[in-house]
């Protein structure tokens, strides 16, 4: 078996064969580490020049760092310019009293320097002489310009477009249909009334193979029952059949761990109220499929309206049992 | 009659057979009740773990809710900073009498606060000693974070695109021009001047039938005389030809009742003013579908220019009628 | 003939011929007025309902217009909340001295609103007792709002992406090649060093044409030697060899008159800089085509650099002149 | 041999033919220079009508630039404002000690612009009378216009999506797997673990071959072993097999060199982060191809995560050596 070999592609349909391992290489995480998180982002660590990317950082960090780092900088600025107005002499501010200790004066310059920075300047302390009112000048440029700054970063926080689908934490292997064929299924909600539109999924099984003496990464291209919804209104259980064309064919729960299968899954759609095409990611492992259970229905008809349920998205119950 | 049956596409060229439920699936509305509402949203209820979208709230809801959300906000937030003023004391604001009753004293701290938080800071009530300047920095970050939010949820209702598009508010049935075929028909008009470019008609069939003595809801792509312009400049009367391909071929009005049809409209272009795909959704059920009508027309000549006049996009004559 | 004709493809691959009206219909502009102007908008009237859409108007006016206009609503809102203020009574505002006449007490009250409008508050003047606390406190709402607004519709208007494609003023008729047929050529440029990546143009005839005694307007798709460039880094001659298969095909510069000619052009491409689609769009009209000239070339190597220079895009020479 | 034969593809799958100069034309840069820089910018210069285009401009500046721009504005429209309070008087400011030389009111005027511009209006100066109170008036609409603008400009310089993508400085030729042929590599790398989704490249060979007595710079497309990854967690090795099809076959180290060959790169991805778009395009040039050499791999597993070590993107070794 040739190196070539390994990428082939299984099944009907998968001409694209040389892309089935999705970018990840046939070399990596053979000691059988997950490739994607549940939430979707990369099981990478990136070192070395990876360069300082500060709007990514404060668009991405959590909303407690986010408003914790701002206030940090809003002490810490003023702070700095305290020192100066220090430096220059509190004499130089009309309304502080001269004479004082260290404390006193930088206190006053402190809160004189936020009334300055945030441009509220009540005037009962104001700046005397050039030194002071050009730091003063200084500081309320600063104090804008960061505002400014703030106020896009805030907006691109709120404006960031996620896809709001749920995942169920587990897939599932159960009958598919009438058929004496098992089939693999997973189920996802749209979390929001916002449509999302032309929802398109591409899984991909993932697992490991000795080949040669050596571990490698076997990717195939999981063809599904259905890839694309042009809405989404409910949930859309996804399913691959686990016929004589799929790369699953054979396997038994024991086999899923001892090639330690990830199900990878790539989701894309468009998303009106964001109007921008949002994706979703996430993954399952070996540990979190289950085995002949089926979900259970997750949506009645009620007063002329259809009724969704979104924390049934991962109610299972086993396949002989009845719907309660 | 099997299950898988109920997706089979009807007539030619609809391979993407598995896609004409559009993602409601067939166990969904089975009472008839409608799927889509009128002005293109999901006629559906959305229970437990949808969670708390502050950003799309607050970008979606109507402008006079919006407006007073702001309002109560500000009254609000600066209340809560007066209580601390008051809690601090009133002795600690500079320019405020004190020995007064509690109320003049809220008051007086409520204004100081709204000064704050705008950042106006008249002076004539200024903060005095450490606790007071503190509050009021507060006051003033939280005031100008605030403001910070508003201006980019104000620009993003402002700059949300829409289609701009207008349905006919009713649908017809007319002849099909020399044909002995039957046509189904709505128009729709570009409200604006901005362009709309490659303007896409998806339109789907859905009825109610029996199988297995169970309801279910069926799906059919309708296919159209024209299914894209690639300008959008007047108006566009949508046809779709009921022949023998037709899902509806042979269905008079009764059976339209009967079955409880929805002809589900999904429409798709670029526009440019936005510089981005807009979308326009909507639907006619069996009662919004007039019999041996027509569209009249809606644009002339006048002076170099063609005028469209836009109110008349609903105006129809019974099909042996003169035009006016 | 029949109406169904009309919009028949002419030559090879226009397999989607019923689009070639581009969305105009064959009934419009049948007096021979121009569909499309020069600048690429529509020459169309909409009237009735078109709906009132401040943003659009506020994003596409020109820059005087939108200056002009902020001037008149920063002037007309704060001589609202002076006349509010006047009608508390100067004696609330501690700082004007009561006793004048209207015009000096409604000037006091108009300079101090735009003082507190802009938050900028010096506080030599400020208000007393509830009431004109309570309007200041709109006053300063109001104007953070307002600029909030101000901010979005800035941004909006300089961020709006254009193509930045200057169109030379003719198209002209020549010779192709070493060819028996002629050609018809249009010229374009890319004013800026940003990218546009694969810009294709879309050129359709528009003519007039007599069928059954009453005029239409008849539309073909023209055929181009090429319909795409990757990069657009200088010029692009588009070209259109007059062949057998055009729609042109026999027609002198009599016929272009007769049949009131239209050459409507659409250009799409991806704007780097914007990280936008951006659309061009412009027309020819029968006396902008110029017969038997050609395009001087606009480029030569210098210093290791091309130089294109931009104002040549309309330099022609007849067809037997040498290039100077 | 006729210039209609210049743009005939190479080997295989170049059905679009007339596309592979990629739109600098056969006649540019016939003396050599380079067409792409490295950091994939034009080598292009434009001259005469390109119109003033600031928001490009401010947009995409250097920050040091951007800054320097920003404080510069700053004195200068605050200085402007001070001589028109000072042509007014300065004992039309409260505040401002009269009586003093022109430099003291100058400065006096310039501070007190500078509280107006900035909103901050201690109110130690205030104006009096009409004018004054116009111009501050009209100094404090400017000031929140011009910042309103910066907002703009500063999020847009931040928000700007940038592909991260990083090339290694030298191209390479290699054996190619156990083939009898060279093959042509470069190596790529994501520098964040923000996810770039389907990244394609494309690869053009441009060089300069005489015909008829005259240069002309010919273009081929470069077949690529794999175009496209759907996800880019790591690195991508792009890789063009110089077999029979390939345009550079039979070419020595002597013939790129005399050729003054450019190998052209365009990659496109969408960017979840900035939800958008990203291009990067690169070049290498004869001299920047190292021969026989191979690229070390720059990831290794290590903690149930896989590390790859970014700085590392252009470690080659030659051909024979051992992996250290």
């Amino acid at each position: 078996m040739k190196l070539s070999d390994i990428t082939r592609p299984f099944g009907r349909g998968n001409q694209d064969n040389n892309n089935n391992d999705l970018g990840f290489g046939t070399r990596i995480g053979t000691e059988g580490e997950r490739l994607i998180n549940r939430d979707g982002s990369y099981n990478i660590l990136r070192k070395g020049g990876a360069g300082w990317r500060p709007y990514e950082l404060l668009v991405e960090m959590p909303w407690g760092n986010f408003l914790g780092l701002v206030a940090l900088f809003y002490f810490i600025i003023n702070a700095f310019f305290a020192l100066i107005f220090w430096g220059i002499g509190v004499d130089k501010l009309s309304g502080v009293t001269p004479g004082n200790g260290f404390f006193e004066h930088f206190v006053a310059a402190f809160f004189f320097s936020i009334q300055t920075f945030t441009t509220v300047g009540y005037g009962a302390v104001s700046p005397l002489g050039i030194w002071a009112n050009l730091v003063a000048s200084i500081d309320a440029l600063v104090g804008l310009m960061s505002f400014a700054l703030a106020t896009g970063i805030l907006f691109a926080r709120f404006a960031k477009p996620k896809a709001n689908i749920l995942f169920s934490t587990n897939a599932l292997i159960r009958s598919y249909r009438d058929t004496p064929y098992n089939s693999l299924q997973f189920q996802i909600v749209n979390q929001r009334n916002n449509k999302i539109i032309n929802l398109e999924a591409r899984v991909t099984l993932s697992w490991i193979e000795e080949l040669n003496g050596e571990l490698v990464r076997r990717f195939a291209i999981m063809e599904l029952e259905r890839e694309k919804v042009f809405l989404f209104p409910l949930n859309w259980v996804v399913v691959h059949v686990i016929d004589k064309d799929s790369p699953m064919w054979g396997w038994d729960k024991k086999d899923f761990e001892q090639k330690r299968i990830e199900i990878i899954i790539l989701m894309r759609g468009y998303d009106e109220t964001f109007a921008q095409d949002v994706h979703a990611n996430s993954s399952y492992t070996y540990d979190e499929i289950k085995w002949n259970m089926r979900f259970q229905r997750i949506y009645h008809s009620s007063g002329g309206q259809t009724v969704i349920e979104l924390d049934k998205v991962n109610d299972m119950l086993p396949m002989g049992e009845e719907e309660e």
